[in-house]
């Protein structure tokens, strides 16, 4: 079955906020296994709306609209869906009844707009709203559900898992299942160009990319009668990428990310962590911090933006800043050493390299970074070249930084 | 002028990202006077996309596209709106030798998927991406303009700032114009309280909140003939609005971040800083090195996430941590203080905190952080409770960490 979003509010036209609603609904209703090939986001608007739900009623089976249930007279979503179904509205007892005792509670008075909210729609069942007073509602006509949702995530959320799900969940027939096969170390195209035969003869499972900045994602998605089913007709092609990838695939777990990765090997051989950082500037710290209980592995962080820290704090000699300069391999390795020393840790990561937009000359252009992992004694630098803002820079060293020192763990 | 955004992915369709490509486009789009009515969201899918763009050219001026540029089969933006529009796809120089040199300086191969990109629609104009290789695409055809960008939102963004909204600015007849104050240590509820009466009677200027992390934004907006005449009708309600925040206003240039601003004070009063960070583990530090050419300011930071580094690094006294925890008000002074001498800075900010998803007690629940700020021998702490995603409490953490530093520096 196909579901399509309508999401209603000027304040989403005008960029005040973020349609977080839309990113909530489409997983959910993914994992229904509902296909979902459009979502709509229109103002409070008459004819708009009219236009944007009878477009959505001639191609898809299910539409699940969010806002505009509000008392004032700027919300008409719930009048302009009764009037593109031709239906009439009536007030329903058991919601007039909640609004008023919902008043009451909190000891204030319905104005004349509030009772607005207690029709429905006729034939159209009202659904219960535990965090605010504009109740959902579920309509079916012609074989087309619609359902009606109110728009501040706080209520849509809980109205959507403990009423709206149950009831789509027993609409649909099938189950649908994804594993997604997380790579570090390879670009895009490349992964690409290594999986192009199966990306040809994809139907069930499906395989789609997806770029982050610095990994690329498989997903592996199936539709089945059953999880087992759709599991187990995921499991072969998700072993064939393991296969062609190797050592470049770091998980298939949705909760792992890279750092999450990098500490738990970390983790396992028993090795603590430290970081010295120039142009990242913390980076890679708070993205080591970003795992939750890391402070078994990373003890201690440095970060060494001035020359004159370099050497205070990590004991770069002030020959080699001299000699070779602050971005340099040598600094690198020297910072490296020093930070492991200094933090008393197994394994030390640093990071220098010039993020621009300026500061960059012709024999160290901006987006140079060199980067060096020492691990217990021994010690790897290389050189990167990246393009990109300052931020992006500083973005790839530190995912590169990562990659870097995971490839040293695991080799 | 009206304007249609097209969001192409199927990643927002399953909900595997939030679209925040849609929320900046259209604060961009309301900044510049074009109407936004709709904002779509479509899959990878040719016929889907096909009759997506024939809708939008049937009801808007202007269409904005984004996403599924890429090297990818799945990406196919560029040749569904050139068939729409009926266009051949040409080879385009320029291009094809910013690809083959942004491989070069990275020592790579370009796959045959990479020359994809240098493709453009006939009679279109390519628009350079300085932050990956998709570049976007200008079109204008029987009255109406089609622009395409790649999805990624480091490169939208900085595409559509630097190109795509000077080209749009021509396209009307009007100038518009617009001043964002921003405000940082006042919640939004408060401070769109604060202004109700002008948000009531706004046209020309406009006002619109809006709410960042720790932050609230008031953008102006005005039209009118000239530039001049537009910043003419924006100057007093601008002025209002400095009156009723006070020193709440950081800045009202848009060019400006919170982290600029207290760099800024810090540079100008020739104050050199440093930072001490538990729970948000070098996020503070990589704000401050957000700003090019920070290193007059920031020498050194330290990510002391463990109690032995906050001994070992900072001083802190291992009396303090057994009487009040790591997570105290003590501690986080003395990490300021340590981490002032040890860095030998004049100005130090401290971050100690539990910001979960476990660690919490009754006492000390998840979200509790402390913040100590010390500044030429003077210290302030104070105490916050954030909620929220482990993420979310160290972005917050650290924004209030910014907002506490520049109160102390300005009053």
């Amino acid at each position: 079955m196909t579901v399509e979003l309508i999401c209603v509010g000027t304040e989403l036209l005008l960029g005040n906020i973020v349609n977080t609603n839309a990113a909530f609904l489409a997983e959910q209703c993914a994992a229904l296994g509902l296909s979902c090939y459009y979502q709509t986001v229109v103002g409070d608007n008459r004819e708009r709306l009219l236009q944007t739900v009878h477009t959505a009623l001639s191609r898809s089976d299910i539409i699940l609209l969010s806002g505009g249930l509000g008392p004032t007279k700027d919300d008409l979503t719930k009048e302009t869906v009764a009037e593109a179904l031709g239906l009439k509205l009536l007030e329903d007892k058991a919601s007039r009844e909640k609004i008023a005792s919902y008043f009451q509670t909190r000891g204030k008075i319905p104005t004349e707009n509030n009772w607005k909210q207690a029709l429905v729609p006729e034939g159209g069942r009202a659904v219960e709203n535990r965090n605010g007073t504009a109740p959902g509602i579920i309509m079916e006509r012609d074989g087309k559900c619609i359902v009606l949702m109110p728009g501040p995530p706080e209520e849509l959320k809980p109205m959507f898992m403990e009423e709206i799900a149950p009831y789509l969940r027993k609409l649909g027939g099938e189950v649908i299942s994804s594993v997604t096969v997380k790579i570090v170390g390879i670009g895009e195209s490349s992964a690409e160009t290594k999986v192009a035969d199966l990306m040809e003869k994809q139907d069930n499972p499906t395989l789609a990319p997806y770029a982050k900045t610095g990994e690329v994602h498989f997903r592996v998605t199936a539709r089945a009668g059953t999880e087992t089913e759709a599991a187990a007709l995921n499991a072969p092609l998700v072993e064939e990428l393991k296969k062609r990838f190797g050592s470049f695939v770091y998980t298939t777990d949705d909760a792992v990310t890279l750092e999450k990765a990098v500490a738990d090997i970390l983790r396992k051989r028993g090795l603590t962590m430290t970081t010295a950082e120039s142009c990242t500037g913390g980076m890679l710290a708070a993205r080591m911090v970003n795992v939750a209980g890391v402070s078994e592995v990373l003890k201690a962080g440095f970060v060494t933006y001035a020359n004159e820290a370099k050497s205070s704090l990590l004991g770069v000699r002030e020959e080699t800043l001299r000699l070779f300069g602050a971005v340099s391999s040598r600094t690198a390795e020297e910072m490296a050493q020093g930070a492991a020393r200094a933090a008393g840790a197994d394994v030390a990561v640093a990071i220098t390299g010039i993020a621009g937009p300026d500061g960059g000359t012709a024999k160290k252009p901006v987006g140079l970074v060199y980067i060096s992992c020492y691990v217990c004694g021994k010690a790897d630098t290389q050189e990167y070249h990246f393009a990109g803002s300052r931020m992006k820079i500083r973005e790839y060293a530190t995912v590169s930084a990562l990659t870097q020192l995971r490839r040293m763990l695991v080799s």
